[in-house]
């Protein structure tokens, strides 16, 4: 198994943890120095809060152990390529490298959309790679809304 | 004074605050049925997190209040056209419209940069409107990094 893989299987788990509270099944962890030093996973549901998405929760708690908002040097691994938001703020943190595994195709802000974490414009530019681990990641996030679909054509027939 | 300019006041009310704290003074107001429901102020120097920006701050707050994470016809006044991160923040969280008072020319995610906040292919589309109380908006910036570059070259000076 490769780095990225090993990196990126604790993101996976991560979105295990997600799943099982019944929230989209995201995970991110972030990486200093070859150590994971902060992990997170989406729960915007639970916690009623737009904004806690696995990149932003792993890099509030990368900032709070480093004592700093610069993450200078460190790498981010995500399950998803991420959204504007979490780009944003991959790039406010000044992250040096996103590893991601499946792609988003219709809002991704690494490559998809807008090249957020690369644009030249912005303060800061922020290396990527996607697909590391991408059946797997892509699999889960499928098998969730496919659950969350059947659910609701159950609810639809008992009516 | 009209309704636009009132609220906005409150935001700079709060960008205000920034400045007293020596942060870069951008604030915001989270606005529902003409009442403010939530306020922010960026404080990612003091809380050594780089998400802390007011708008981010103030959709939080907001999402606690109305225990919802969808911040369905709310409205946000932002002393400053909002960054990648928080204009993502403002999409997810569902918002109607923003209204901003000084343009970001080189990264400002509502017209400047990236339309994050009108783009079609996102799950959400918020409106905006630019450069409500601009003049004071501005020069609050303005006279803030005036004063931090007064402050480093005091600083060459001494040497």
């Amino acid at each position: 198994m490769t780095r990225e893989e090993k990196f990126m299987r604790a993101a996976i788990k991560e979105a295990l943890k997600a799943k099982a509270k019944d929230e989209v099944p995201i995970g991110a962890v972030v990486v200093m120095k070859d150590k994971i030093i902060a992990r997170g996973y989406n729960f915007t549901e639970t916690s009623n809060t737009a904004t806690r998405h696995a990149e932003v929760v792993a890099i509030e708690k990368a900032c709070k152990k480093l004592k700093d908002w610069r993450l200078d040097g460190a790498e981010i691994f995500i399950t998803l390529e991420p959204c504007a938001m979490c780009a944003g703020a991959i790039v406010n943190a000044r992250i040096k490298k996103v590893y991601f595994g499946a792609y988003e195709r219709k809002s991704g802000c690494a490559e998809s959309k807008f090249p957020i974490l690369t644009d030249s414009g912005l303060n800061h530019k922020t290396e990527f790679s996607g697909g590391i681990e991408e059946k797997i990641c892509s699999e889960i996030l499928s098998e969730y809304f496919r659950g969350k679909r059947r659910k609701s054509a159950d609810l639809c027939t008992d009516k």
